[in-house]
């Protein structure tokens, strides 16, 4: 829809940082509406690490420029704001909106689905400022629109009730139960923390995948040193009750996710579980 | 989609059915890809019947044939089946999919959303020909491919979970509870002429919208022939526990929505309000 309504039709090309999965897949549906100019792309080096601010040229005339806070396969976050105020700074935060504040006057448009830190499957929440519609295209398929959306305020269609009941309840709970976002903050710095101690602390048993400074609190994916302990481990750890450990599909290895809803102790959990795995299996 | 898939870049005409406010809004949305002729249209007659089969002159070589089986606005469904079987049969049978067996086998496409019959607002089904992909273009965008769902098992990308859930549990319910189709297609059609009745054996002081034959069994609309008592009967009922009574918006009027989780005894409640409320009003 991004692309529809702001690149298809255009000569000057946006801007793209590949970094990831999905940030990778994003590029190609960019491109059926319009150029795309990818301005860094860690795919050669296996992404694992994100650019530095020096490695990024900016197009100073691009339509928008986009990026994926938060890449959930390789576990790779962006913990600075990216981008220029001159230019509509679009972001894709399906994995980490409410994680942790954002300047969120910052950017012309912001989306997520839910399924991560909002609720369940079946939403997406888009926060755009207002006047980015002003240059958006009015020859869009209705449901595909953002200005008829925001004309309607949000409510064209019959939304899906249910999801959007669930992320009310989140948003709730973010401000009564744990005290606003920058509590949240603290609790996922603090949960990633954690468990990256334990994979830095293993003496090269465990490894995490992303540089050290890129580090996602989302995503913490790393591999055991001998790759045949992973089977196990994962049996193991499902045994004992942890799931869905395993890595994304297209590049295996093991991966933990710390979304809003895991509990600093259920991170706990985990730690205990991995030490004394390693004590185990150590050679 | 359909018209992205079907009739972007083609000469030849989809046929269409104008029968109320559902598919006169299909038309535009079809138009912006290509060529749309409208076979029929009830507008200038305010949409208070359907058409008679010898007024319909079916395109032989149409890419598809797009109609809408129950128009929810005006209380119109058609009892028999539209088009011929050598063109695509598409329907949008969003408000009575589940409500009566259809022979879907004749169908190429035929499409629902959720919130009637089949769960809550969030999900569509979409049950399709798999020939029919084979003419489908090749270029969409990932998202309103149906080819791409198809090749992946509709799970390409993380399905809206909850409402699926609650579809199966109803057709779960159909079958175990009800007892199918067939049976619900008896109830249905008994709820529809116990209110229809009353509104016939009123004496004019209920009078239904919809020509006889082409009444909905889904929505039953209708007027009191004195409209100023309209908005009294609305609040009466709403005291008694009747909610949603009022028509559509865009016609006003009164509406009563039997959809399959309406029971028999509810309807039947229902009728001895409007028995009573006509015996309190009469003049």
């Amino acid at each position: 829809m991004i692309a529809m309504s702001l690149l298809r039709g255009r000569s000057i090309p946006a801007d793209y940082i590949v970094s990831g999965y999905w940030s990778w897949k994003s590029v190609p549906e960019a491109q059926r509406e319009g150029p795309v100019r990818v301005i860094w792309n860690g795919e050669a080096s296996g992404f694992n690490c994100l650019p530095s601010e020096g490695e990024l040229n900016y197009g100073s005339d691009a339509p928008y420029f986009h990026y994926v806070s938060n890449e959930t396969v390789e576990g790779l976050q962006f913990h600075r704001l990216l981008g220029t105020d001159g230019v509509p700074r679009i972001c894709d935060m399906s994995s980490d909106l409410l994680c942790r504040p954002v300047p969120s006057h910052r950017f012309a448009l912001m989306y997520a689905h839910a399924q991560k830190n909002l609720g369940p499957s079946g939403a997406t929440v888009v926060i755009l400022r207002e006047d980015l519609v002003r240059d958006m295209r009015r020859d869009l398929p209705a449901m595909l629109d953002y200005r008829l959306h925001l004309e309607h305020g949000s409510i064209y269609n019959t939304p899906p009730v249910f999801p959007i009941y669930v992320i009310l309840l989140v948003t709730r709970w973010l401000r009564s139960e744990i005290g606003g976002l920058e509590k949240m903050c603290e609790i996922n710095c603090r949960k990633a923390e954690r468990l990256y101690s334990v994979l830095d602390s293993s003496g090269g048993f465990y490894a995490g995948r992303a540089a050290a400074r890129d580090r996602s609190w989302m995503n913490v994916a790393f591999n055991i040193h001998d790759r045949k302990l992973e089977s196990l481990f994962l049996s193991d750890a499902e045994t004992l009750g942890f799931r869905g450990l395993e890595g994304h599909r297209t590049i295996g290895g093991l991966r933990a996710s710390l979304y809003n809803a895991i509990t600093p102790e259920a991170v706990d959990a985990l730690c205990s579980f991995m030490k004394d795995f390693q004590a185990r299996h150590a050679e």
